[in-house]
């Protein structure tokens, strides 16, 4: 017997006729080969946005302990409808809230991160026969506040039951069928991956692919659960998110990922001196504010550049911040520029082939789109571009390193 | 420093700027007089009902657990809601779920009942200064289920907060200014009592009176808590609910209930047998059907007739049986009449005064209005009804009894 974790996503229990075939396919997938299965939920999509918005009509910040308290009661509703809904088809089922299972997690209340899971209620219920339907995206802390993991939290919640079980499969059920090797929208030629690795499936992710959270990647890549991305709308298999196999390098790129949500800033001529990038950009961190790429040029002269980009949202925030610290250390000046985007490629196939970034500068070249900034890891090259030659460049760059080489075997 | 505790109901946090004129009056319940406040908070009207039609959507009958899990989310709402709203005008504010509390139950999911409270942490909360606010509703059983109160089960939360903290008094909030001595829309000469002994509140909400919940009325009398009943839309003083006082017996009848919510069954000529009511009625308790008046009357010669009454919505169901059991034992026959109404009168004075019985059956007589079946006890007398003399006997019990005798002294 196989121990099965479905993850469903905020459209998969959007409405009650949804409720109902989520309900259809955990009976399936139980009757088809006897398999235990473990349903994660959730929110009913829109719920976490309304809560919010009741929240911020009483208080522009609301104080985040009962934000998370508000917010959590959205996958609660969930798992009872669900194990309500399944009941009604004659599948015991029993719905576990984060204090009842329970998910311990840090007290950084919407982002914490989960410390550890006591499973033993689950077994039990699973021992029963029962299916456990799981509140995804919430825990509690030491103190029993409830907490919720922020955005997209609940893979992370079915990995981490996932993993505590140590089940077969976790599959996110969720209404793409699967990770492409780039956004289909842009580019029509792109095409479902079959397999993907862990590594490669956290560039993606990081880089603005939504089909996953970050986190829960990397808690899959750490207890090495296989991942099955699919679509909760049919039966078809979807993408599998697993460890490195023999035969993934021999792709050189499995993906092409175009991230909107980028600003960039510039500060002209600082003294180079040591802690400069410390000073900069230490306000900017300790807003709560993601600085992505950095980049600090060859100094000219004892003096410097340093470029770094933001998510677009916190750019109004973060650049007055920066002028003033420019100013502070006597920097020429601070320019900056909200209408970039960044492209990336990714590929295990990096590591063991060269070339893949000369051959990357040249496509870009040829369409005549000038490189504003570079940035590099083991499997990923990235590009910050002029945002009107994104979608231009993302179909280039699929073109040359997708489709041209498709065929070659590897694991697309 | 008094402590008080303030229950809000359903309409009184039913929208956000009712949540924001609750937030002003527990800070300024603070600010008056330096007192601790302890808030207790119903679900936004509407949104239990709203909830139940969801679960009943996915099925007829829902499992009661995740029922209940799926209920517990509106009370947890407001709870964060309000919490939210306080601090935003500066007043520190902590919500508390029933496994915080923690607000220990027995398993009967739909209708639990409070075996104990933990309030360690409120007290804690107390100290710091911050303003608790409960989620009313819920609790937990010993195995960490989320198990409800049953409808206005928020009332009993709130008292059984007051009673294990010690409180000064527990204040219901609500959208009525306290309790009246009968109907006013029925009787328009009704008057807002000042004072009512537990007792008498106990039978009037037995009655049907929906100011406050029985159970909170039975738990506020055991531990003496003093409870009052005052509107949330003004600062007006309501009504009082507490111990019997010296002069509560001066008054025969401190109020006049009308109670629509009644089917009437009579099983004719039952061979009179020990073991008859406990066959006839044993199926409907079953069938949790709560039986309300039961007259066994004389019998005549060997035989007796059996009437008991049953809450209209249950009538349909309790019928059938009735007269199946009704066949088995050799009865004649079942006749039975939906369109009756109870109407009572309660009094403390009624167990030092004779002769209210006699005066009650005067003062319908006079009115040619025919009684079907008395029941009384020691402070409240009932009679059933053809339902079109209802609220003409109302007002004319109301009249005899309440304002012929008014200024008299007593408790009004």
């Amino acid at each position: 017997m196989k121990v099965i974790v479905q993850k469903y996503g905020g459209t998969s229990v959007g409405t009650l006729e949804r409720i109902q075939a989520v309900a259809d396919r955990v009976a399936r997938t139980r009757a088809a080969d006897g398999d235990a299965v473990v349903a994660v939920v959730s929110a009913m999509s829109g719920e976490t946005n309304r809560l919010i918005q009741l929240a911020r009509d009483l208080a522009p910040r609301p104080v985040e302990r009962e934000l998370d308290v508000l917010m959590a009661t959205g996958e609660q509703a969930s798992a009872a409808l669900l194990a309500i809904a399944l009941q009604q088809r004659g599948v015991a089922a029993r719905s576990f809230l984060g204090h009842q299972i329970r998910i311990g997690t840090d007290s950084a209340f919407g982002r914490a991160r989960i410390r550890r899971i006591e499973i033993d209620s689950l077994r039990e219920a699973l021992r029963r026969g029962e299916v456990p339907v799981v509140a995804g995206f919430q825990g509690v802390d030491d103190d029993s506040n409830i907490t919720t993991l922020g955005r997209g939290g609940s893979d992370t919640s079915a990995v981490a039951v996932a993993a505590a079980l140590e089940a077969d499969v976790c599959e996110i059920l969720t209404d793409v069928d699967g990770v492409y090797t780039t956004d289909p929208r842009i580019c029509p030629a792109a095409r479902k991956l079959a397999r993907i690795s862990y590594d490669e499936m956290l560039e993606l992710a990081s880089l603005g692919a939504k089909v996953l959270q970050i986190r829960s990647v990397e808690a899959a890549k750490r207890y090495s659960v296989p991942v099955h991305v699919r679509t909760s709308f049919d039966d078809s298999a979807g993408t599998w998110v697993v460890r490195e196999e023999a035969g993934m390098e021999d792709i050189l790129v499995s993906g092409v990922a175009l991230d909107r949500d980028q600003a960039k800033i510039t500060v002209e001529r600082v003294p180079d001196k040591p802690g400069l990038a410390s000073k900069l950009l230490g306000p900017v961190a300790s807003a709560g504010i993601v600085v992505d790429m950095i980049i600090q040029n060859a100094s000219h002269g004892g003096d410097t550049d340093m470029t770094f980009t933001v998510p677009l949202a916190d750019f109004d925030r973060a650049l007055p911040m920066v002028q003033k610290t420019a100013a502070e250390i006597g920097a020429a000046g601070v320019v900056s520029d909200s209408n970039v985007v960044k492209v990336s490629v990714v590929g295990l196939g990096m590591r063991s082939h060269a070339g893949v970034a000369a051959r990357m500068f040249d496509v870009l070249a040829r369409e005549n789109i000038n490189i504003q900034m570079i940035s590099t890891s083991e499997i990923k090259i990235s590009v910050v571009l002029d945002a009107k030659y994104g979608e231009l460049a993302v179909r280039e760059l699929h073109r040359a390193f997708v489709e041209e080489v498709d065929g070659t075997g590897g694991h697309g």
